[in-house]
């Protein structure tokens, strides 16, 4: 009885739901609007409006698109006083070819009595705006007074275009690594790991005792005291209850997970985890750094692509996958033609830009590969003839943002790849290349990594040959952290002990590939709400 | 000079590089080996050795198929002797029709001299595993064992197939957004909502002084203490420097951002106001909630997928698209044949998987809608005869779960959406709905909302048409947090005041989606690295 009253209100067509085009389907569609098509109905909101005596005409945005749809208004001028700058609008009228330069097609909304074209159009305002206070005025808008304003700034055409762009990439991201067989996962923000105690990893706070039962935060099951390192001794029953370095202490009791949270600063080691059981994954998720540092490279909260799989070739082999990553990813957008990079190059740099394009030409050379030892000759060589570098470049110190840009920019004119840096600027998990004479100095033992240098924004992507042999990698990493962070990192152990394959991995700042391929100078331009030191919007 | 030297390094083959085929895509081509073709390469684990006399049987695995493949050793028995369960091997054979059921191609790998078969195979041990003290041993393993071990978890069956679900879903997800026009956008995990204050949001914990130089945290330009909300009088210079309730002020000077971070619960009220400039948005991001429940459907860290869209119809289209969106998701895959699931069901219950997949069929009957009025009585109903209910339901009480698998799994026998409930029940940016006569009871006021509850999941989508008139709204705020929080969220009035268009929107946990696709009882094991109160490896 019941179940009768409401069958009225079922849908009647459950699978095949469809909004109605956007204004970048309608401007994409290759069909000359035919003149008896009939009327049609487009939502957006108003980008400029022209009124003369009889006509209008007003540009409409869905910010599908950086072109918008010219709509022209003939009869009745009553019916557009309200279209403002910023008003959101609903209009009927007819697609027609446009006579005029700079489109194919336009809306004929035509609001005279019953319709003098044949079809009466109709106009709706859905939310009106004064254009005396609204805060993104026509007028050309400071990037700082933007950032003050994040919450509407995506109104813009620049940042509009930033965000389809982000989308963009992220599509052909997700097709390459389809197609050489990965596994997109999902690897945890949360983590016990506090990036080997660098400082830069931002900490959960704990929970106020009034709002934290213990009961239910330490339950005296044994299962929740849990010791991640292999217990082969039982495997179908739970893990001991012995407590373990990593959680479960009454030091943690105002913790939520009974031990320390930090936000991660790279998914690598998880990604590891799931590389050692399904060979190939990636990831495009969110990393967070409280770095101080006020520059234009970097954010507290951003996101990187990061990828690791099993592969024996070395370091070689893994550039050669980023090279082409990296050319399918950026080159499919630039030199398939793309309307976001018209909008976000307009008044930039025109060398640069084409500098960008050639580096992907489907036929272009190959990039450029140095040793980090060839890279600092060539930095020496260029410091003694011109003391141009703040930090004087020397075997065994990092190289600084000005020797990167230098190397990409002047000595390469475009992406190079600098590998095999030295042991002591890496971290633990990178392979340590086996040198050729036993007697080989240890301080210049290098590690099999690479760093991918672009002109104008350094690094792009940094990854490395991971240590597969658990004896060095163990030894490694009793150097670094001591005994305690041997058994912090007891997991990461495990999977080079129990059938551990070669590996390579590799991290790509994807703000920062997004700053190249547009041509964004601050990669707080590069995300929709940027955060970082002193500044968090919403 | 230099630059000669390591031109020999250069890639040949810069856009070129493909990874060897995995063993999904060997065991997916269509063709046939043929007698002639080379020997082919493949990595990967042993899942099983099977050894006789003169040949040996293996299941190689690499994760990327529920599906080995199996590889048969003939010759020199020597080679096979380290092949273990669990151990990293690469071999060399010919990939030849395979005479045994269960398999189409089988790898032959032949070790005897110089090849009996024309090919000389080669077995390669990668990484060994000592079958003795391998926790992941071939034998049924408890769940809660592998909670234990999440980071070796991945290598079983089940687990496996899960994360490659969640990748053939999240294709899914991008296909059927891309096709209805959406951008796909990165919204902040840190924020400065801490979820109206209902402390279910993660703190982050503030900075120990000695990190915290006040200079680089409390600059002094004006910038870096914004005021988000409009300031329209000068849209061409920096925002003012009053201090605004939201941070830069001395309180906070311990504080990264200058201000407390949360992160975020939900992806949706920064998503509007992305809706409200690029139309229709979508993100599959991670949401984070300090829910100390302990159930099968809670997580402190999951994966939500979450779209806003402007669409003036009302909640009735709005669930048109949700039931749209879900039935292509997974019809697709259910009824495309997907391997991942007939692991995921092993042992599950026949008539559970049939009713999931009954749903989804593109002929099938559309899904039953009731108001929140209609399903209460029903339930009051059902109470009043069988008083079943541990919580009574009654209009304006909220529906526990008890109540939602009953309207789904016993009342309608399938997906169900629940329309219009109370709006003392539900947030305040959801629309109130008009009452046909003015003197209605307030307290029987609507809001135009809906939930969609799944058998044996219960809610698995929830969402809304949003308050779009400024008025309504700020009211609504004001009821709900004071003039404090009408401050704190000027800029979500302000996306109503400039051009604000009628949108809706909905989240949907992704977990529980992957559980009721792949029929797992808890969601701890539907995400690779599970998080809740208590727990937290890795």
């Amino acid at each position: 009885m019941i179940v009768r009253r409401f069958a009225s209100s079922f849908s009647a067509k459950p699978g095949g739901f469809k909004l109605p085009p956007t204004i970048r389907q309608l401007l994409a569609s290759p069909h000359t609007p035919a003149p008896d098509a009939p009327p049609i109905t487009v939502s957006g909101w108003i980008k400029s409006i022209r009124r003369q005596k009889n006509v209008a005409f007003a540009v409409l945005t869905d910010g599908s698109s950086p072109q918008g749809l010219q709509a022209v208004f003939v009869g009745n001028g009553d019916g557009v006083k309200a279209l403002t700058n910023g008003a959101a609008v609903r209009l009927t009228g007819k697609l027609v070819p446009s006579p005029g330069a700079g489109q194919d097609k336009e809306l004929l909304v035509d609001l005279g009595k019953a319709g003098e074209s044949g079809a009466k159009g109709e106009v709706r305002v859905l939310g009106s705006c004064d254009p005396e206070i609204y805060p993104i005025q026509k007028q050309a808008l400071s990037t700082e007074y933007l950032r003050d304003h994040s919450h509407l700034r995506a109104r813009t055409d620049a940042i509009a275009a930033m965000i389809r762009l982000r989308d963009a990439l992220k599509k052909n991201i997700s097709t390459f690594f389809d197609e050489q067989g990965f596994v997109y996962t999902h690897t945890p923000v949360l983590t016990g790991n506090d990036a080997e105690g660098a400082g830069e990893a931002f900490q959960i706070a704990e929970i106020p005792s009034a709002q934290h039962p213990a009961s239910v935060l330490l339950p005296s099951s044994p299962s929740s005291s849990p010791s991640p390192s292999s217990s082969p001794a039982a495997p179908t029953a739970t893990a001991t209850a012995a407590p373990s370095p990593l959680g479960g202490t009454l030091a943690h009791e105002k913790e939520f997970f009974s031990r320390p949270a930090h936000l991660t600063v790279s998914h690598q080691l998880h990604l590891e985890a799931l590389a050692t059981a399904l060979a190939r994954v990636y990831t495009l998720s969110p990393c967070f750094r409280a770095e101080r540092s006020q520059t234009g490279r970097h954010l507290a909260e951003f996101w990187m692509l990061e990828a690791e799989w099993v592969q024996a070739g070395g370091v070689g082999e893994t550039c050669d996958f980023v090279e082409a990553c990296v050319r399918k990813v950026v080159g499919g957008l630039v030199h398939g033609g793309s309307g976001e990079l018209e909008v976000l190059w307009r008044g930039g740099e025109g060398s640069r830009r084409q500098a960008m394009s050639d580096a992907v030409k489907p036929d272009g050379k190959p990039w450029k590969r140095m040793t980090y030892t060839e890279a600092v000759e060539a930095l020496e060589a260029e410091h003694a003839r011109t003391k141009k570098f703040e930090y004087e470049p020397r075997w065994g110190r990092a190289l600084q943002s000005e020797h990167e840009r230098w190397l990409a920019e002047t000595f390469v004119k475009g992406p190079v790849f600098v590998t095999d840096y030295p042991a002591v600027l890496k971290p633990f998990y990178m392979r340590r290349n086996c040198s050729a004479s036993g007697a080989e100095d240890r301080d210049r033992e290098t590690v099999a990594c690479f760093d991918l240098l672009v002109p104008h924004v350094g690094e792009l992507v940094g990854g490395s040959v991971r240590e597969e042999r658990p004896s060095v990698l163990e030894s490694r990493m009793r150097e670094a952290f001591g005994e305690a962070g041997v058994r912090e990192y007891e997991w990461y152990l495990d999977l080079r002990r129990y059938g551990g394959a070669p590996h390579v991995g590799f991290g790509m700042g994807f703000e920062r590939l997004v700053g190249w391929v547009g041509g964004i100078e601050n990669v707080r331009e590069c995300v929709p709400f940027p955060r970082w030191a002193g500044r968090m919007l919403l």
